[in-house]
């Protein structure tokens, strides 16, 4: 054993995820893309298969105190679920394997289930295995999903090149305000124990943390539309550290542009209310589960009119970086203040 | 919410298992086989997928105090690709999440994922992804796999037909008894912090608790040879609970004889040595990731000669149950005394 001791802290997630990726080869033909991008790809035959696996702990990233069991278990396949979209594919099977402390009664794991089998039938996947087994503190929810793609439509965090046209769905910033409102409400509550939650003025953005609806809706409509993006990514830790993947993966510099950030309404009030910058909020709050995606400028036509796929940038040399244009036209290079899962504080990354 | 309150204890592991699979139904064409196999079987076109997971969680399936985190790395590999074997199957992606306690250091990390490469490398499987986060108290590793069969050699639990010979590989029980020794080392250690482990007469059955080895080679021999089980399950729980999975899935009963059971001279000697009886440990001992299974009468010429495969009994018609034929000819049932996961306490099922 070595006699040095690294500290977890010291590398963060993505220091750590890099560092034990070294030195991993892939040995199969049928491996055609391994760690690096949101599903691994599998040669399957006519067409590829998709693999990809996420973990959620209770106390890390999701408080039970105000998750309810069964939105819990809807958003733990709609994240993996979002990982085969990010893919441009569509998932068919998941493994449940759950980790449970004897606080848990029968009838939890049943409302954590009927979430579950629900977003199954919303997403049309099927519940095919898992494991079920102790823990020592709380609830652990690992999940791997398995699902197809034709092999000329796969989209890689690697594909988009110079002049490509950036893509985000849906709005952003939602799921993290509404984590602040839920924050905010418990504090409240554990004040004074006789306070109601106020959330009436704020169930979308709750619902946004609660229950994300992973995009597959819009895999089947650029499927409809004959549109294959270039790249794509899930907006899982925030916009502005999902273009500096797409920078990373495709070797191009991406330039958005603040007016074109899509933020709804209620996000943007509750940010003010809360003294946040809402564009703050919509680069670096997670959670949001949208997709980020690269198109050929061609194909731009072929999108223009749907209202919730919003042109909020494009590619560039990557010695141009990757910028931010404000409002004013200022240039402000983008940063990714991702969440960092291990120690509990946003790094940057 | 129901009102009612059900203890997770009342159930057990397989009782909840059952309980949560109930309701769940498969929507996908491509799903061939879902919860209750060994692996979940996906049709990929020309051949089926195979889809498995398993969780360890430190503290349930094992304690640092003795378990070196290498070996924890290899076995965690070695038992999910034990449960594609189980299927006559070869598997050939997995992904690996992982939750982390502070505790750990990163080199901690690193030589757990040594463990796993040279799995990786055994097994011809490649890692493609998977998660790292925080847990909250020990170390959590969730692994799914993923594997390949062609169409026609698929070896489910339920395919068992009577007349069948029953094979068993490799030895059983030992994994079992090296527990047992590792434990009560750790014990005089606690009781005596300068005692050292006294493990020299123990290599065997220590090494088959600690680094279980999936018995991948049968697989390949048994394609060499032509044979397709007709019924397969790896042997994780304990010979007799195995032995009701595939009497209960196939329909038919199974008759093994003591006399025929696989034990290892170094388990016999360990077993007696702690006052335990050698052929309870077989049958009750679990993880021994040795693999069960069924074969027509017509193929045992073809594995008559091998030097790992043993023919320790053969199916029959369901009425006349499970049964044990003990040496001095008595007729005993087959009862599993399956490890429960979930209390850490040993139940019937």
């Amino acid at each position: 054993m070595s006699e040095s001791r690294t500290e977890l802290s010291q590398l963060g997630e993505f220091g750590l995820i890099n560092r034990l990726a070294e030195g991993i080869s892939t040995q199969n033909h049928s491996t055609v893309m391994g760690i690096g991008d949101d599903a691994a790809v599998i040669n399957t035959g006519d067409q590829y298969g998709l693999l990809a696996a996420d973990m959620l702990v209770e106390g890390v990233h999701f408080d039970l105190s105000y998750v309810p069991l069964q939105h819990l278990g809807y958003k733990a396949i709609s994240v993996n679920v979002s990982d085969i979209a990010a893919m441009n594919g569509k998932p068919e099977q998941v493994t449940v394997s759950l980790g449970l402390s004897n606080r848990f009664s029968v009838e939890a794991i049943e409302a954590l289930y009927e979430g579950m089998k629900a977003a199954a039938k919303a997403f049309q996947v099927d519940i095919v295995g898992g494991d079920t087994t102790t823990s020592k503190s709380g609830l652990i929810i690992s999940i791997s999903v398995f699902g197809k793609v034709e092999k000329e439509k796969v989209a890689y965090r690697k594909g988009a090149k110079v002049g490509d046209i950036l893509c985000a769905t849906g709005d952003l910033g939602g799921a993290f305000m509404g984590l602040q409102v839920m924050e905010r409400e418990k504090q409240a509550f554990m004040a004074n124990p006789n306070l109601q939650p106020q959330l009436e003025n704020y169930e979308y953005i709750v619902q946004r943390q609660l229950k994300p609806i992973a995009r597959m809706d819009i895999i089947h409509e650029l499927a409809e539309f004959g549109v294959v993006p270039t790249s794509m990514i899930d907006i899982s830790d925030g916009l502005a550290s999902e273009c500096l993947h797409l920078s990373t993966h495709s070797g191009v510099g991406i330039q958005i542009y603040e007016d074109k950030i899509p933020i709804d309404r209620q996000t943007y009030e509750t940010a003010v209310e809360f003294n946040l910058d809402p564009i703050t909020c919509a680069l670096n709050g997670g959670e949001d589960y949208e997709l980020l995606f690269t198109i050929k400028q061609e194909d731009y036509e072929k999108l223009e009119k749907h209202e919730d796929i919003h042109f909020i940038g494009h590619t560039q040399e990557l010695t141009k970086g990757n910028r931010l244009v404000t409002k004013n036209n200022n240039l402000v290079e983008l940063k990714a203040q991702g969440w960092n899962h291990l120690s509990g504080q946003k790094e940057d990354n």
